[in-house]
C-alpha cells in the first residue's frame, strides 16, 4: 500500500519532488505531470528537459540593460528607434515583458535582477545597480559607446530620465530609495511610476491605503 | 513590443511552449514557470531536467504486472503477503496507486499500460492483453514460474480471480469486454467492481445515469 509519501518507483518519487518543487505546483499536480511524462515517448521527455536546460545553459544576458537575450546585445537596446535618453529600471525580465505588452513606453530598461530583500539575503551589491550607475556615466563620457546611445553623442546628464519602476511594496520602496541615492548626484532626472486608484476602479472596492494615498497626491482635473 | 506569442529571447519561447506543451498548464503558468527556473541557478535546473530525464531513460517495469518499477520485478509481485491468484486489471500506474491507496486490497495488478481508444489509433495490440493472457497460462502451467506465484505450485485455473478495474466509459467498458473475451475460454473467475451511487451520496445531486442504474443493480439489504 502507497501512502501518499510512498511512490512504486523511487525515479517515479525524485521526479514527482522535482516538478513540485516549481511554485504552484501541489504534490498531487506534481504526480499528475510525472506520470504524463512516464507515458510519453522518450524523445518527446528528452525534447522537453532540452529545452529547460538551456534556460541554465544557453540563455545571454543583454550587457547593457541585463534583460534576456538572444545575443549580448538584446532587441529593445539594439533597436535604435527606442529612446536611449530613457532607461526604465525594473526587478525583472518578467517587468519588461508586462511594460513592452502595453505598448506605451518607448524608452529602454535596466533589469536589477532582483531586489533588496535582506529578509532573502539579497544586498544591493546582488543587484545590476553599480551596472546602472556605470551606464549612466558612460552615456555621458566623451567615449560615449555607441551601442548605449544609438546614433548619438554623448548626452548632458540632465537628458538622462531613469523611471524607478519597482513594485510599492517595502523591498521596492527601499530599493528605489538605494538607487535614488547613488544616482541623485549625478544630475539625471529621477522619476517613478504613477499610484493611485487603477483606471476605472471603483471607490467602494479600493483599499484604504490606496484610496488615502490616492488623496494626497491628489492631481489637476484635465478637462 | 512583446505580444503574448512574442519572447525577448528565443531560448525562453522554446522553454515556455515545452512547458506550456504539459497538460493543465496554461501560457501564463508556463511562462511564470519559465522565468522561475530561469532565476534558479543552473545546478537547480539540471537537478530538475535529470530527475525528469530518468522517467524516460531509468525507469524499469515489472516483468510479471507491468507496474513502474525500479528492479525487474515490482514491490507488490515480489511482497509474498500479497495474494498472487487475484489479479486486478487496470488501465494504468496510476490506477494502481489509486487502489494502494484505499488499503482495502491485497491480490496483484496487472498494467495495461493504456485503454482501447480507435479515436486515439490505440488498439488492444499496443496494450498488455497478450501479456496477461499468457501470465495466467503460465500460473496454471506445470512449471509456474514461483516469481507469478510465490511460494505456490501450478493453481487450477479456478482459483484465479481477474478482477476488470476499467473505467466505466465507452473506452473503458470496450477493453473490459475485449480481455473477457480472451481469458473466458481459460475458465478463470472474472469480476468487475462495483458501480452504483458513491458511499454518502445524495441522491438529489447523483447524475440519472448513476441512479438509473444504482436501482436496476440494486442489491439485498444487510442491516
Amino acid at each position: 500500500m502507497y501512502s501518499t509519501e510512498k511512490y512504486p518507483s523511487k525515479i517515479l518519487q525524485e521526479a514527482v519532488e522535482a516538478i513540485g518543487s516549481l511554485p504552484g505546483v501541489g504534490s498531487r499536480s506534481a504526480l499528475r505531470l510525472a506520470l504524463h511524462l512516464l507515458g510519453q515517448p522518450a524523445e518527446s521527455i528528452h525534447h522537453f528537459t532540452e529545452a529547460v536546460n538551456r534556460l541554465a545553459d544557453d540563455v545571454h544576458y543583454c550587457h547593457i540593460c541585463q534583460m534576456i537575450a538572444d545575443a549580448d546585445t538584446c532587441s529593445i537596446c539594439a533597436d535604435r528607434s527606442r529612446d536611449a535618453r530613457t532607461i526604465c529600471v525594473v526587478e525583472s525580465v518578467r517587468d519588461v515583458m508586462s511594460i513592452e505588452a502595453t505598448g506605451q513606453y518607448r524608452g529602454v530598461y535596466h533589469v536589477l535582477g532582483g531586489i533588496i530583500s535582506p529578509i532573502d539575503g539579497i544586498g544591493p551589491s546582488d543587484l545590476k545597480i553599480k551596472e546602472l550607475v556605470e551606464r549612466i556615466e558612460r552615456m555621458h563620457s566623451e567615449d560615449a559607446a555607441t551601442e548605449d546611445l544609438p546614433g548619438g553623442d554623448s548626452l548632458s546628464l540632465g537628458e538622462i530620465e531613469i523611471i524607478l519602476a519597482l513594485s510599492g511594496d517595502v523591498e521596492g520602496e527601499t530599493t528605489s530609495l538605494y538607487i535614488y541615492r547613488q544616482i541623485e548626484g549625478l544630475g539625471v532626472k529621477v522619476s517613478t511610476l504613477a499610484r493611485g486608484l487603477g483606471f476605472g476602479d471603483d471607490l467602494e472596492y479600493a483599499d484604504s491605503l490606496t484610496l488615502g494615498r490616492s488623496l494626497i497626491a491628489r492631481q489637476p482635473f484635465r478637462p
